[in-house]
């Protein structure tokens, strides 16, 4: 990865030049720079195109003299985000250049519309570094719900499930080098041993163990790995990854992330049965034993409760 | 559309910025400035990110070391355009304006990989602009093909067919205008009439009637939508835009465009009976006897000599 | 388009095969039958696979463990939708042939995730077909939103609307076939006048011309266009075929069908801000002062209300 | 998975139903049955819909009078690849059930276009399954290529790997287990440990353990996977699970699988530089000569002699 990195390295330090395109001055700041995120991950901005601006423009074309009544930038993009009008938001885009554990990648990947090229362990030897979280993140499968994680662990279990996955990541990349039997310059460090070919070398490493990749989509979909991935469901490897995006959107589309906040995030939806309960509240009927003649089932009554800040 | 298009040219009109970004400074040049294509359409360019480097760049990163031993840039773009490696050139991004008539739109949105903001006929009053075909253009059914144009009609044949379809035309858009009955400030020109629902007052508007878009896609799927729309089977409406995206597309990524011209536009794709007749024929035996036995049908077999050159 | 129609007819006509893939009968029974929609058009299922079942068993695959809890198809659909775990309504296909008009066709196509095979002027001779609203559907620009129909015009003026309209349609229709001038075997109708390109001749066909496709997606892609196009805001044309789908829908995947009605169709989604205010309101605080104080939006105020059913 | 595996277990038992869908015996016989590929894995169909025969029917609906000279459905099948017509091969899909190593996994997410649902390391417990290549399949790097390999090694060699290879695994499983520490009832095994989150546990472990997922595609994104992962430079390992879908196809479309053969996999593209060599080497021009005048590289040079039969 090293000539790719200093091919960014070279742009960053080479001149600014004129363009007659948006320019957003908040993300040229950030060009380039790597934003760590994890032990050993980055995130950073490799190019982007549009800005507000460019959402609005776009909507114009569409909605023509609809728009004409909206009167600031500011109050189209929230229109647009409130009733789901998705086209004018893919007329950005965002690169990335991230280095992310091969588990949060798997997970990275089943967002399709993107654009990726990705280091690969058949044509490269892989760097030797992997994901340990922090004593902080290594916890209790959760009970409460199926996949995420629930308490802490105490420092000592902390400190031992980090010695087996640190000693199972570094046996792993041993076995790894032993087999490619690289010197670094292509040719065998031990000449009396074979050099495995690297595509089945690697498959023994573990899925904490780093990759990289150029990852592009648009701004829409940018926003819809978001609203997953910073969901308190996703788990929290991935987590750190969006809240860094995050910032970076913030600075790029401020009005757009603040409708984002307000419709999506910060939004609620109800079902149905839901709305009809919440009306009848409204109207001083009794939410709980709406509730209970309701079909809703005991974890729906609960969610619906703690949403309205009743519980 | 008016605005959209003020708005262009508000920033066409506004000073430069400095942006660390790609720069390609012979797109700049044609940004936001429209290219006129048929009678009343153009194409212009909104906006462009990434450039020859890009693509070579996004490739590094992939193939790492696999590319060191590929010294230049072109090097490396021809590598990939030979073998079909597409991924990194959808690092790069082309987002244009285009006013279009509505039947060459529908063959246009085909291409189903790209962001799309058009002109909304419910919305918005369309403006009276139709195509009509320069006389060269007016021809009869081929008979070699089933979808194409013959010989070129008489110039008092061609004067005919143009005044039936601008009598059409212009019938459709009186109609449409009696229709919606709006002095262009939103209230009745007649007010003794009612203003028809602008979605319904358009639905017998031809199919030459012009529309608008945005349209931003990636340079991969940019140059499948031109391998097939530059393509003497695609009609010659649609070609014509692709012949100035193409222009387009060879100002910006100059690289990337020869390697099109010469893996895909100029080279041809042998099946593998044609293969076998290849073979044999270098080998010295005799092509057309070789066609006999063979299972190409007639057609296959004279497109195999037109190819090759021998007929 | 006559021999497609003629190759399902065979089909309806061939006996029934044994197949070990899941099989829905109310699908079954609607297969290859066209369902009237508007004057012209047409829907009808050329194919399906998968049902309820398809979608739970390839959730569990995901799930695993983690759906044992939930016991019961239905249940498990249900938790999906309301989830937006929307990769298991993936697994669903549904292929259509639908009638529709242009103008119809233009706002369809715009589903991307899809697959489609439409008619093609090029190729074809396109039948003497257009679309002639009812009178009920003629009606007035909207003046509460941009996009839409208001009052319905009285029977004097409708009838009016209904003749020009008419009158375009057919005047188009009587160009195109002279200068198609084909006998309908492929000869000159008239001998001293020219066959003009098929390409050509339907340029000035109106937007009410129906064309034919067959189009194919998956469950959770058609989900989301009948949310768009079921909604009031989809013109009252496309309506008219989201509802035919609809109906298809309910008898293929009746508890995926239920579950989407209760989590989207009848759901609504309140901003950060609406849902601040029923909170408060919950808690006894004034709404209508708690709106005054809140950035709602005039439009916003009146659309909280009539949802929370208060006016 | 033991639930997901015992469902299609069920639906092979049960008895076949009447559809008036089009059947395809040979896929039917096939049908929830698993084929063994690599040491663990297997792929067996889940579902499929459409056959040659919609391929055609749709085919028809597109180029109507267009496709009637074509009299047979070999023949239009031939003809529709043959000009890369490829959206009549999207009307047929095909649903797998795959457990695959990770590392085949993540070649194969790289195909966009497709439907996944995969087992989740969040939510499900892993088997301890791991790939271990056979003997033969344990080679050097090649020198020739960047990525794939080269010689096999000598068994003491092949024995020694397969050693390392094998224990990592075992042991990252052990790990993994060791962390889990659950009895199999969700109780924790050693009750003085913690039981660690199932998404954290699993971060260790090795590319090389098995996954599973359903993965549905369409006709057309099939052939082009099978294009790429039936190439020679494909990873031995996912070529295998590619030839396994191949033999798929071939009893599933018939038609369409021996035109892929004859224009896809069997045919040859030339450039427009090699094109112009073919040409002269036809005339009587000294080919040899003609390349070495030519721009082509020395790897370029070397192909196109050996495509040609001529080395």
């Amino acid at each position: 990865m090293s000539e790719a990195v200093d091919e960014l390295e070279g742009l960053l330090a080479a001149p600014p030049q004129l363009t007659r395109r948006p320019v957003v001055q908040a993300l040229e700041e950030r060009l380039y720079r790597p934003v760590r995120v994890l032990d050993h991950g980055f995130v950073r901005v490799v190019d982007y195109s549009g800005d507000d601006g460019a959402v609005v423009q776009a909507a114009r074309v569409s909605y023509g003299g609809g728009t004409r009544s909206v009167s600031s930038d500011r109050g189209l993009i929230r229109y647009l985000m409130r009733h789901r009008h998705t086209t004018p938001f893919e007329m950005c885009e965002l690169k990335l250049h991230v280095k992310l554990p091969i588990f949060v990648a798997r997970q990275w990947i089943r967002h399709r519309t993107a654009s990726v090229n990705e280091i690969s362990g058949r044509y490269s030897v892989l760097d030797r570094e992997f994901y340990l979280p922090p004593a902080a993140l290594i916890a209790t499968q959760a009970s409460s719900n199926r996949q995420g994680r629930g308490a802490s662990l105490d420092a000592d279990e902390a400190g031992e499930v980090l010695r087996l996955l640190r000693e199972d990541a570094m046996r792993s990349f041993g076995t790894y080098q032993a087999l490619l039997n690289d010197d670094g310059s292509g040719e065998a460090a031990d000449p009396t041993k074979p050099m495995v070919a690297r595509e089945l070398a690697r498959i023994n490493l573990g899925l904490s163990t780093y990759t990289q990749w150029y990852w592009k989509t648009d701004l829409h979909n940018l926003l819809h790995f978001l609203a997953l991935r910073l969901d308190r469901h996703a788990q929290v490897e991935i987590r750190r990854y969006a809240q860094v995006i995050a910032d970076v959107v913030a600075a790029w589309v401020p009005h757009t992330w603040e409708a984002f906040l307000d419709y999506r995030m910060g939004a609620h939806t109800f079902s149905r049965e839901e709305l009809a309960l919440i009306r009848g509240a409204l109207r001083g009927q009794d939410l709980e034993e709406g509730m209970e003649r309701s079909g809703l089932s005991g974890r729906e009554r609960a969610e619906l409760l703690s949403v309205l800040g009743l519980r």
